[in-house]
């Protein structure tokens, strides 16, 4: 029954081809799975150059990930410098630029387990906040690795709100100098990536303290350990921050400084310098800094969301064919846990989402790219929207992918658990990027004031930046649907969702200006209005995210039946969140109970329909069963002997049990060897 | 600012004493603490027992939990190896029982982090199934640890459908032995905790074939490594499934057999025995042995889901009066995160959650106790409720309780991610709670079997059991609420629980009873009903779940203050409920939205209350320092004193840098020492 593996990204283990129940999910897609490859691509040219990529990387023993699943904390950090370093080689070797094609496939094929992104971030805030003079003495230097940098700007009592900072760099005249100090714990920087073992130099942000006078948090490049024989320079305190849920690879470190002397030349100068008198000259704006910053958060979205998504549903999905459990009807043989509607109903909305996401990406990927341009022209009108879009996107997709990853482990049962599944992996390192680059409530804040300005503003009939002209429209209404088919039709259930966004955001914005009203202070007011607020920006990023999937199968091919299929996928994740948030959309009415019913049958009949494809779906994702790095996700589905393999290579299996001598031996060797 | 800590609680580390920011949560309960923990514990005496083993467990190094974050698996193994050998010194030494009233505290003084789990249900399983003979021979060699004894049940290919076992013992007339064998990979055992480097010995569950015919699932006693070198025995491959994203204490097992020979006598026979001539044996009822494994779900409810979701509550709400951040108010400090709306409502609905779900695992506790008795009295009549019972509440409170971890968790931001924080090892191991002992989603399942068959008979007029007759009482109506103060009453939201309960079930049943009227298919119309089954349940657990808080807070005395806080909770909690499911109460309009509105604004009320006791609340949960394990939730509160002090201690800053001399040193020492 079984036949040799057919695919180029199987691992090839000799473990006897692809499990047949596998193989009969592939024999008949309703769309084909090279062609939406190519659509995730954005191109089969894309398609090209990224499976050269993976095929170079994975091809080099030196980047392996094997046994990963068995290493210390110590042993992830040196393979992930060793891979660091080996990868300039390797670019070098492959003539991969940083502006060519390939680069953005690296990090992917990497899984991001590579030392020195910090490194980067150092460089970068260099090349931003540095003068040119300062780029050209510290750039080439850090790009051949002949000093490792990081970017300590979190300390232990301080993470989003900058101004806190307690860090000080005092200006001595003298000697033209900034003298840096950590006065007390909560000062120490916490949390910066490279720097508890590897960086010998820092961009420290301080407070900048002038013959008394603070002028704000400024970037100072400190060196903190020694060229020649990496020891810690005098007046460093640093080491690393210990273990994590995940990022074991990463030496995160902490650092204290005492009365450590930079020179002059050492403060980050592009906006402002200070003078060997001690005057203090900002110049230029520094919104186009603002704008790096912003963009950074939508980077993210792709590699720490999306992606680790799109992973854990071709592992879960992949297995729930592979995996028989209970009858679902009488006398025939165990079922396929997909078969099981609940299973589907874990599973298929997660798929769809995924590619939701991916969608979404593009679309803000495109909005950043104009907004470069614009501001490059000097046009800095757009920075507001863009700052909206890049929190509320950041928040709401981390958050989304997090429970989706978490579900995905969940519905792997017992072997799901196992870190050989692959998922324990994904899902805690995805959770951290509901922390990192913002936390995602204050994310969710910062778009909410934006939205209520707009609102406010929209209802003066001022105008409003493009994504939310939409607010300006507050039709009452109800929905128009008679029957479960209608809400197959893109256009009611985005305008659902425009009317339950709407909503939301001026009834919150209507609580606001009572409370404010009523003699409560505006902070008092805002503080009382959070939860309502989170919500409301929830609702408007789930709404843009909907009416940009149904935009996007608008204009899909209709070859190849790509498109019939994004339409299934789009249907269920806009249903999918009708579903699981009724109360928004029932509150005032706009949906009937009777036509959440059909919502409901809706949407339960879609998991049936798009069942059929699961597998195809995930597999145009195209990852490699090494990208995967899972016994229960592989092409080619030989879920129980790769756990059965990989187990025997865990360290519980290679090494003496380090219980039997000391305990186990004292109490069971007085009796015969065999009862 | 600062005392001397003040607490005989408090790790007494030399950190400088309370944090003032946290002492000040301390000065003005509304209630009086010690009351509210002798509540907790049913009672002061057995406050001060629980004190005392917690004492006598901490006080011996041996149960040392220092360190257990920087621990490789290996060493996580042979730690809790050590501690359960030690264990039965202390309890000898202590006079502690296993009917004594510190017998129960044991597993909690220990957070769980000791082996021999499994041997324990190896012990239980003989005492159950096996003959008085069985009985006599192996329990007293168990009961010394002169054997190891695991319960081989789950297989690779199969975990809860018990009939789809593989594993086959024939036996064997001529030489009166059962041969056991590993027909396939799918067949071996995979998960057995004690099995992969400790058991001697294993009760096996196979098919049992006699003369080629099957007599289905039993339990066998086969020895699988000598007593006298702990080698394994012939026929027997074995060893451990490697890492897991938690439990790497346990050494959770494989285990393959061939052509494995056991005598006759190794059949656990108190229910069924093979005569030397090969005659198969029926006897006695095996209800009684249902019970005991539905016994096991309430019992894990307490220990593996609620006691760590009380742990995390600790954690996050002391961190959360510690940690400052942003202005509140300008021109003042930095505030309170605790202070802030958003994180008031992430964290204090799970305060008020662990204290509902204890007050739900005393009822469950009360009723099987009750349930026992008659069941000795051989009066079977509870068993089907009773097992709806464990099956829906374990399945409920694990996932609300992980879940409320996760939030926890993610509640601190950046230092809640690192393993310090005690969080991250709650959050990895409480998910596993909502796979073992039944997965939940099936479990859900089996509750709604008897919910339909209930709702089935209670409207053909029979009598149902007494926790589900409000089913037969289905009243349309709406919810009576004319203000958001009317929503403080137990009765209001009581009836609105059931209201929706009842909803959800009926509606259900009927689409169930139209499908099969339609021409479906029996088993296909369940499946077709199966996702919104589960929210039945769900409905009805949290209905069961609020009504018995009602009910508890009710019958507390006034005095101390105690019951005006539980019924804060309790209308938080229910509040909460609401707020989080609006849709499941707006469908039918029993509550309108603008009663929903109502509710919100009672909610969030409710919050600002209970913000005040928060730490108060925490605290009568009673844990120690070395309990929690949190550099962010000792009783002091010196949290980034402490996460430093623990950080140094990490292998990565203890050991040499792996990665300096072959990666680092060679990029960097061509440069001077100094730039």
């Amino acid at each position: 029954t079984e036949g040799a593996p057919t695919h180029k990204y199987s691992q090839g283990s000799a473990l006897g081809g692809v499990n047949p129940d596998l193989a009969s999910e592939r024999q008949t897609p309703s769309f084909s799975v090279e062609k939406l490859t190519a659509l995730l691509d954005g191109g089969e040219e894309n398609t090209r150059i990224r499976r050269a990529v993976v095929e170079a990387i994975e091809s080099d023993p030196v980047f392996s990930r094997e046994n990963q699943y068995f290493q210390s904390q110590n042993e992830k950090y040196e393979a992930a410098v060793r891979k660091a370093v080996h990868l300039q080689k390797k670019m070098h070797e492959m003539g991969w630029t940083e502006n060519g094609p390939e680069f953005k496939y690296i990090y992917r094929a990497l899984s991001g387990e590579v030392a020195f992104l910090l490194h980067t971030v150092f460089m970068r805030s260099i090349s931003v906040l540095g003068s040119d003079k300062q780029i050209t003495k510290w750039i080439p230097l850090a790009t051949q690795y002949q000093l490792i940098g990081s970017y300590a700007q979190t300390e232990l009592g301080h993470g989003t709100y900058l101004q806190g900072l307690e860090t000080t760099a005092v200006f001595d005249i003298a000697t033209q100098e900034f003298i840096l100090n950590t006065p007390k714990i909560s000062a120490m920087k916490w949390w910066p990536g490279d720097m508890g073992r590897s960086a010998t130099h820092a961009v420290v942000f301080a407070q900048l303290d002038i013959q008394g006078k603070c002028y704000g948090v400024h970037p100072f490049i400190v060196q903190i350990r020694s060229l020649w024989d990496h020891s810690l320079c005098p007046g460093i305190t640093a080491g690393d921050i210990g273990p994590k849920m995940n990022f074991d690879h990463i030496d995160n470190g902490y650092l204290m400084l005492q009365n450590v002397r930079v020179p002059r030349e050492n403060m980050l100068s592009k906006f402002c310098e200070v003078q060997p008198d001690g005057t203090y000259v900002r110049r230029g704006s520094q919104q186009i800094n603002y704008f790096t910053m912003t963009a950074l958060r939508v980077a993210l979205i792709s590699h720490e969301a999306v992606i680790p998504l799109m992973k854990a549903c071709t592992i879960a999905i992949r297995y729930s064919v592979v995996r028989r459990q209970s009858k679902l009807k009488p006398g025939e043989e165990e079922a396929k846990i997909l078969d099981f509607q609940t299973q589907q109903e874990k599973l298929l909305p997660h798929v769809a989402a995924a590619y939701a996401f991916h969608f979404i990406n593009n679309y803000l990927e495109d909005l950043f790219n104009r907004g470069y341009e614009e501001i490059q022209r000097e046009n800095f009108d757009m920075l507001p929207e863009l700052h909206a879009f890049s929190s509320g996107f950041k928040a709401m997709v981390t958050q989304y992918c997090a429970s989706a990853v978490e579900a995905c482990l969940r519905a792997c049962g017992g072997h799901g658990y196992s870190l050989l599944s692959g998922l324990p992996s994904l899902c805690t390192r995805i959770l951290a990027s509901c922390i990192y680059e913002g936390e995602n409530t204050i994310l969710f804040l910062q778009t909410a004031r934006f939205l209520i300005k707009c609102f406010m503003a929209a209802s003066a009939g001022h105008p409003v930046p493009p994504s939310v002209t939409y607010l300006a429209a507050v039709k009452p209404g109800k929905c128009p649907a008679k029957n479960k088919f209608d809400f197959l039709s893109p256009d009611t259930y985005t305008e659902a969702y425009q009317h339950a966004a709407v909503r939301l955001i001026s009834s919150t914005a209507a609580k606001l200006q009572d409370l404010i009203q009523s003699g409560v202070k505006k902070h008092d007011a805002w503080n009382e209005c959070t939860v309502q607020l989170v919500q409301a920006v929830k609702a408007h990023c789930h709404y843009i995210t909907v009416k940009n999937f149904a935009e996007t199968v608008e204009r899909l091919e209709t070859k190849g039946g790509i498109q019939r299929i994004m339409k299934h996928l789009c249907d269920l994740f806009a249903l999918h969140g009708i579903f699981s948030n009724a109360g928004v959309f029932l509150h005032d009415g706009y949906i009937s109970g009777a036509q959440m019913d059909m919502v409901t049958a809706s949407y339960l009949d879609l998991l049936a329909v798009i069942r059929k494809d699961a597998v195809p779906l995930v597999d145009a994702f195209d990852f490699t069963d090494k990208t995967l790095n899972s016994a229960l996700g592989s092409y080619d589905g030989q879920v129980y002997q790769r756990l059965y393999e990989w187990a025997q290579k865990s360290p519980t299996n290679t090494q003496m049990n380090p219980a039997y001598e000391r305990y186990l031996k004292p109490l069971l060797h007085k009796k015969l060897s065999k009862l």
